[in-house]
């Protein structure tokens, strides 16, 4: 017998979370501090979190954000791509999109994920389309390795500063030389977008959202629970190039 | 146009790796080192790694090892399950399922990831039969998580060291308690058989295997293109229980 609630529950509550939301323990931390993510007394917000897939996307780019976001207990993470059902990823093995682009219901936190296939979706303007449409509703647009190059191509990164896989930078750079392109950052938040990273940075990019919205320590005990060593300075880049 | 293997050769070539095989990288590397992965002057062996997904699986448990293992290029990554076709994880994404217990090929390297699902999947006969057939045939046979009490249920850990997840412990040491269970450990290996830690562990020992098979730079090569901050030693953790 299954019951996913009580593992992820008893996953989340050995750290001391609130299962109400992340938002009551810190409003009792730190009682003058308002996050985006509680008011004081409501009712914690729920969020509707949205990966975008694609042919060829690469599995970690995706797989440690969602770890990360599933186990906040008001993250929902739904997965969407261009035509819902299977979609194959650069290391063979296929996941699910639950809605394609017309079906998907409006994203709190759109993110878009690296791969080989990248190149293709650059020539896609139903790809593009939609990433404009997700961003315009959403409070938050992010990408892990290459997917900043698709944020740029859609036009979504102007006059910001975002970074990128190191080993394709000309890439992301080439779709927007407008854009500040950070070359040492594990990854960048500016206003309501965060660009992560090559592959692996996705997973404490993803730590990052956790912790500007229900603050630090949260974000710790979640990365503490699924026994993962969180870079969390995102400035602090072994990978960095010059 | 997509090209997989133009990208994924990008990604090694960018760090040095010989394309024929990490096992020639090794050979001129270490002359004096004969690895179980190449025979010197001989075709680097091929090998079939495979997954086995159940419902209610963690996903990072499964997509951190299969990131790190599908980039290396003499290994396939398959994923198998009683059933193929969908399925879905406590993280509430659906993966497809390559192949059935009945199917799947012979697997070189065999992995059991964690997750909710265990407690049910080790009250399932066939799961468990299936894990002493693979296991039977494997030259390598891992789990993630709390796949290791899964592998302790069929049998497969008695008189060998193993670990687990950190919070779920004890889950894994009632299954046998004659094996030797270590709570400071990132992995444990002992000879053909390799546990990890918790969730994220799976990663690191990962690259641990690819280390024993083809030397710890080819390993570290990966990460790093990979942007991986590999935790390289297996005795080394952060979230040790006594």
């Amino acid at each position: 017998m299954i019951d996913q609630g009580l593992f992820r529950r008893s996953f989340l509550q050995s750290a001391g979370f609130v299962i109400a939301g992340f938002g009551a323990q810190i409003a009792s931390a730190q009682p003058s501090v308002t996050t985006a993510a509680s008011k004081p007394g409501g009712a914690p917000k729920k969020r509707t979190i949205g990966v975008v897939l694609y042919p060829m996307f690469e599995v970690l780019d995706v797989f440690g954000p969602i770890e990360m976001w599933a186990n906040v207990p008001d993250f929902h993470v739904v997965t969407i791509a261009e035509h819902k059902g299977l979609v194959r990823s650069t290391q063979g093995v296929s996941v699910q999109a639950d809605y394609d682009f017309l079906d998907a219901p409006p994203l709190d936190v759109v993110m878009v994920p690296g791969g080989a296939g990248t190149r293709t979706e650059l020539g896609n303007p139903v790809f593009l389309d939609y990433l404009r449409k997700a961003d315009a509703q959403s409070e938050f647009t992010t990408s892990v390795c290459t997917g900043s190059a698709l944020l740029a191509k859609a036009g979504l990164l102007k006059g910001r500063r975002a970074t990128s896989n190191k080993k394709f930078f000309a890439l992301a750079v080439a779709q927007d030389p407008s854009v500040t392109w950070v070359k040492r950052a594990r990854w960048v938040e500016d206003g309501k977008v965060i660009t992560s990273s090559g592959v692996s940075a996705g997973t404490d990019m993803a730590l990052g959202l956790v912790a500007r919205l229900y603050g630090v320590e949260p974000a710790r005990l979640l990365a503490r629970n699924l026994e993962y060593q969180w870079s969390e300075d995102p400035t602090k880049d072994p990978f960095a190039i010059s």
